[in-house]
């Protein structure tokens, strides 16, 4: 898939099918995610992927909004570590949208999920105190309404409204 | 640019040449950005283009490694609500990639550069109290030995070690 079209034409979508995915896409997926850039290149971000289904439900509690997450395929809990400094979040937003992107371009839809509770998360998979669970992504084969065409549900403000020249306002 | 590849060989660069950048693949750079998502979709982040020397030279001020930052053609500001909740540094991060990945299809080199004096900058572009100052990423094409080829300069861990199955350390 062409990147423009792939960048503009991601949508956030959380309905699945069963479809299996297969093993190939899902290493060109979190690949893409293990190039994005880091601070200094200190790399502090590692996913855990989860398919297992008792695993999926018992990472329901680490949300306040996630509970459906047990329905997506597969679960990436996107970690860090907690030493990494004050620009961490920018840096795991950067592999996440990697990730969700080259799902994109692969046939799948994905969304991130906020940890509300990281103490659940970390509990669940055995994830160390050195490390914070930052950000959940479901990944999966978009149920139908949901791919590509009918992503356009989520409309952006223009891009006038989006960026000025120079100085705020402009 | 094949998506795949795109996410993939982005490097971080920050030498360029002084060749200009097209409005057309500038437009094209920053609706990449626009399109991004956010938390519940409320789209808090907006972005600063800066292209005058003088602006770009007092910006330096607002990050302690962004001494270097008026050699770069286009600095772009990202802001974002300060009310946007916690999430807020994620998709500011999930927006600065879209641009960079963009930039780097179109043949343009990028840089975060972190913004440590939210002040210089709020001031500097006239941002208003209620929007932050969140992140510097610099844009140009890439001077020689910046250029795609050259990027493998950061290397990445492998895939093996970035991502875990199920449970951290599997």
């Amino acid at each position: 898939m062409d990147t423009i079209a792939a960048l503009r034409n991601k949508r956030d979508t959380r309905t699945y099918l069963d479809t299996a995915v297969s093993s190939d896409v899902l290493d060109r997926v979190l690949d893409a995610a293990r190039m994005a850039g880091s601070a200094k290149n200190v790399q502090p971000v590692r996913l855990v992927v989860v398919t297992d289904l008792e695993t999926k439900t018992a990472l329901k509690a680490s949300g306040d909004f996630a509970a459906w997450i047990d329905q997506a395929p597969i679960i990436v809990v996107v970690t860090v570590r907690g030493d990494a400094g004050p620009r961490v979040m920018f840096d795991v937003g950067r592999h996440a949208q990697n990730l969700m992107v080259a799902g994109f371009a692969e046939g799948l839809g994905s969304c991130p999920v906020t940890i509300h509770h990281p103490e659940v998360a970390r509990k669940v998979l055995g994830i160390p105190a050195e490390v914070d669970p930052a950000m959940i992504v479901s990944l999966g084969v978009p149920a139908p309404g949901e791919e590509p065409p009918a992503m356009i549900a989520s409309p952006r403000i223009p891009l006038d409204d989006y960026v000025a020249m120079d100085r705020w306002g402009r």
